[in-house]
């Protein structure tokens, strides 16, 4: 049974257009073409590429991996192919400015086009996203010139492009880049050094590539302050013809997953380069860069968590083992498929319940990303920048660890099958892993909600979260109907309100307090976040069944029908789990930062 | 950096010798030669072997793999030696009888030596384990004259042994097994069936194979009842010479993990085998086999997460990056090690105080095993024998979920080199995923337990668990110094009693409300069997630590210090999971069995 892959259109219309108000989109200066029309068909290609070019790409991908031959990276077999006829569509511009050659759509639409591509082939996604990154931090930060030089050519998957941070000393900490930029006194810098752990850092699907590349100048200040961005081509037009820059890769990383992906060790050797930005500024670059990263991160954990919910509702359909409890319910068969039994049925909501919250939250989140580049009034722009800001680093950590335990509970529903190769499953474990590690790591991201995020302007963007939370349950507060979700809600809020408190209060006598307390912080903020977003969809549910449902189809009825049970399961199965993160996170970090380091 | 292994022999004596009061073993009869000076020895030895011998052997064998050549399995390189020093040192017989050329260690002394062999080597430890497991079975089950032919050579590990239980349609029901056994007449057998996922199933090691696979006789009834056990070798004795006996290993399967234990489909083809116990009466034998292996399977969990644990604070010791949120603590550094940070030693103590928790009721369970198969009391044998039963499926699964859930966090403390083969805590991780699947799933192990271990004997069982629980809480309901441990461990046990209550009542209404609690309700079970095994240790660590630990050398001081803080900690992080599962219990199956089959 080798896997398959069904995109989501319709959870996505529903995200998109009946949760929120998505023609607000095609509203949006510059994103007039975006109507829903547009999008639905926009969505529905890219799952048709999704499930019929790009996923029986996966398997294959992963057994052969990427391979170095005479100092050169080759994708795994098919992916050129695959390149070229996104390429063809006009899909690596799909969000890209139209005066590059782009499709000009909303980012939020370019989300969810992520998450078909991601949960069908996750390897092959890292070539696109890193072209797509690239472009992001040029649009935002280079010169006219560097623009006009290069966008066109990563809009139309000619070139592709990366992010060379990380050094082999040099992870989490920035502040320890060594690699150097020389001024060359043309206008360009000369840049050597070494990087590690670089996506997509080398292959054969474009002809050139581009690298946006953290380096520091002979006069720059230590530590993070003096990191600038250069942007190095691998190879350097001149006179029409693209020459070798001293750009290497002598090797790549055996790895336990995303084997499709290269992951290069890139070494630069007097490399030419460009000065994206100003000098020493350019982790603000990089900001922008990693902010869109850590978003889609946070996509691929729900992607593969999506890729784990049909194949383990497939094989529970299909696998004959045991009777229900309450007795056979197939006596003509040899046994009862096993999605009869409430323990198979516990794991298959659990994912599902936690799927469709994350791609509420995900579209909420870019959603807002489109209205605070875009949005005419600047203080929609500020408010949903603000909201964006704040819950980047949760989609990245809280849409990652539990995409990688749902992928896991995935797994288990295939029993002894789901440990072998051929049912595919075991690799949506495998490249799941990653997602909790690069872009910063979890830890980091949770350091980054409770030290910066929650902090900024004292608290505002806290208030763009509580605000349309506390809204939406005042205006609830008589609906009798939707009553078993806005309680739990409630008590969800008022944990996190009093966990945010004591943070506020605590951090400031003990940073460490912070410190201690950020990951179950991150986790409490996520769960409460998905059950916001289920009361709401659990209202907009409950108003289409209104009157049972009538003038629905068959079909929508039970569509919305599900829904509203999920929304149920999510806050009888899922929800609870605050109240370990609240007390973990209240019992501090005395105990923890009193462990004596020899004893550990 | 290379993972090391370093056995915890420390933390054994501790649990052991003063958790619990393991002279007790060599007063059992038969285990005279059992005293803590043997004991330590034996143990210490296997430790040597496990870090000099079986961890070097564990990357590479996982890089090899097995190869199936000309219809015979090859283990990984090395393997065949260290099976060898093994087998001259005593090792396969270690709890084996004296008069089969045992050792006649008490089978908690193995549990404790097979921590060792696993955390070093799993794959190679499966081969092993599966020949300990068929000579438990034939020394249960089988007639005098199989085991004098059998035993010797499965005890000095010329021969090797596997359990054939599964087949393609017939994984957790067992009933569906087709494999068919035909009375030949002269006492033995003919037996005819494909196995798959058979462990250890063909390999180089041993001369021999003997197989335990479960068939159906003609006569047999349909279902589970009419299972009989055979012994099958793989190469039948006949005249002094060993023959082939219709046994082949047609393939192998590729794996997430364990890569270096064969995993293979098994086909008999008339091959001649004799009947283990009576006719239709497998399934007990299988149980005998199974018991005992699904305790193993615990301590994989327990072991791998010990092995995570090791390379995770060697990890966090070497790596500079960033600083201390207090202040830079090694200003001379170019960045402090990043176990200063708060969320790293929060990962850490989390695989710690489980690694620890989980020793202590291993041990409990297996001392108890001793107990219930050599005490000269019955009373006390029936009672060790109660609580083992009940017990051995939350240490199975309970165990295992934890396992792999710690192994992950230790690769989590790697960032991302915990994601390259190098670092060597991927393979853990990928070995630790089949704990949770093999030997019954956990989904199995939690029905096991609410469907048969707490109805049985009226809930006899139940009470040798509570019954000592209430007595110590009764007994040290006045010592303050302990109050912060026996009070979460109070409130702990109050939700287990009473989703136990709510368990009895309701699932004999609706068997469903079992399956659909059972998962939740193991694990609130495994943490608050923890929470008292961690006061009891408290308790010692405190008692120990009197007077300011006066006549302690200094190491023995930090060692009970940790323990305390680990205690601490574990409550303070661990135990607050508890309320979570008890929610999700109580809000019962009717949501999830409700969702219609169509919609998932």
């Amino acid at each position: 049974m080798p896997m398959t892959y069904k995109s989501p259109l319709r959870d996505l219309r529903f995200v998109y257009y009946e949760l929120f108000d998505g023609d607000e989109l095609a509203r949006l200066p510059g994103f007039e073409d975006a109507t829903q029309d547009t999008v639905e068909a926009v969505l529905e290609e890219m799952g048709k590429i999704a499930s019929e070019v790009l996923q029986p790409l996966n398997g294959p991908g992963d057994e052969q991996g990427c391979r170095l031959e005479n100092g050169a990276v080759r994708a795994p077999d098919g992916f050129r192919d695959a390149w070229k006829l996104l390429r063809e569509g006009g899909w690596m511009g799909l969000t890209a400015r139209p005066e590059y050659g782009g499709q000009g759509m909303p980012y939020s639409v370019g989300v969810a086009a992520s998450e078909l591509m991601i949960a069908a082939n996750l390897s092959f996604s890292m070539y696109v996203f890193l072209t797509h990154g690239a472009y992001d931090a040029l649009d935002h930060h280079a010169s006219d010139e560097l623009k006009e030089m290069f966008l066109p050519k990563l809009v139309d998957g000619s070139w592709a492009g990366t992010m060379c941070l990380t050094e082999s000393q040099s992870g989490t900490d920035l502040g320890l880049v060594r690699t150097r930029a020389v001024d060359a006194g043309d206008g360009a810098w000369k840049l050597t050094g070494s990087k590690i752990f670089i996506s997509a850092g080398d292959h054969d699907l474009a002809e050139n590539i581009v690298h946006l590349v953290l380096a520091r100048t002979p006069d720059a200040p230590p530590g993070i302050k003096g990191i600038s961005m250069f942007l190095v081509p691998k190879l350097r037009p001149e006179g029409g013809r693209l020459v070798p820059n001293g750009v290497s890769c002598p090797s790549i990383e055996h790895k336990l997953g995303i084997k499709g992906s290269a992951t290069c060790v890139i070494d630069f050797d007097g490399s030419t380069g460009y000065l994206v930005g100003e000098p020493h500024k350019g982790m603000r670059a990089m900001f922008t860069m990693m902010n869109a990263a850590r978003l889609h991160v946070g996509v691929q954990g729900l992607a593969l968590s999506e890729a784990g919910y049909q194949a383990a509702t497939a094989f529970a359909r299909e696998r004959l083992q045991g009777r229900a409890l309450t007795g056979a319910r197939y006596p003509d068969q040899e046994a009862d498929p096993i999605l009869v039994h409430p323990d198979v049925r516990r794991m298959l909501l659990s994912i599902r319940a936690f799927n469709e919250g994350a791609r509420a939250l995900t579209a909420w989140i870019a959603m807002a990303i489109d209205h605070a580049e875009s949005d005419p009034d600047p203080a929609r722009r500020e408010e949903a920048d603000d909201l964006a800001s704040l819950l980047t680093p949760i989609v990245k950590a809280f849409q990652t660890d539990l995409g990688f335990e749902m992928a896991n509970v995935a797994l288990q529903v295939h029993g002894g099958y789901g440990y072998v190769r051929e049912y595919g499953i075991e690799q949506v474990v495998r490249d799941a892993r990653i997602t909790q590690i690069y872009e910063g790591t979890n830890g980091i991201q949770a350091l980054d909600l409770v030290g910066r995020k929650m902090p900024a302007h004292t608290g505002r963007a806290l208030r763009r979260f509580f605000h349309p939370v506390s809204e939406f349950l005042a205006a609830e507060s008589g609906n009798e109907a939707l009553a078993e979700f806005t309680g739990p809600l409630a008590k969800a809020v008022d944990r996190l309100q009093r966990s945010t408190l004591w943070l506020a209060t605590e951090s400031m006598k003990n940073p460490e307090q912070a410190g201690a307390a950020a990951t179950d912080f991150l986790h409490l903020f996520g769960w409460t976040a998905l059950a916001y977003l289920w009361a709401r969809m659990a209202k907009v549910a409950q108003q289409k069944l209104a009157d049972g449902g009538t003038g629905l189809s068959a079909e929508e009825r039970a569509f919305y029908d599900a829904k509203l049970r999920t929304a149920r399961f999510f806050v009888e199965r899922l929800l609870p789990r605050t109240s370990g993160h609240f007390a973990n996170l209240m019992s501090g970090s005395r105990t923890m930062m009193e462990f004596p380091d020899s004893a550990f």
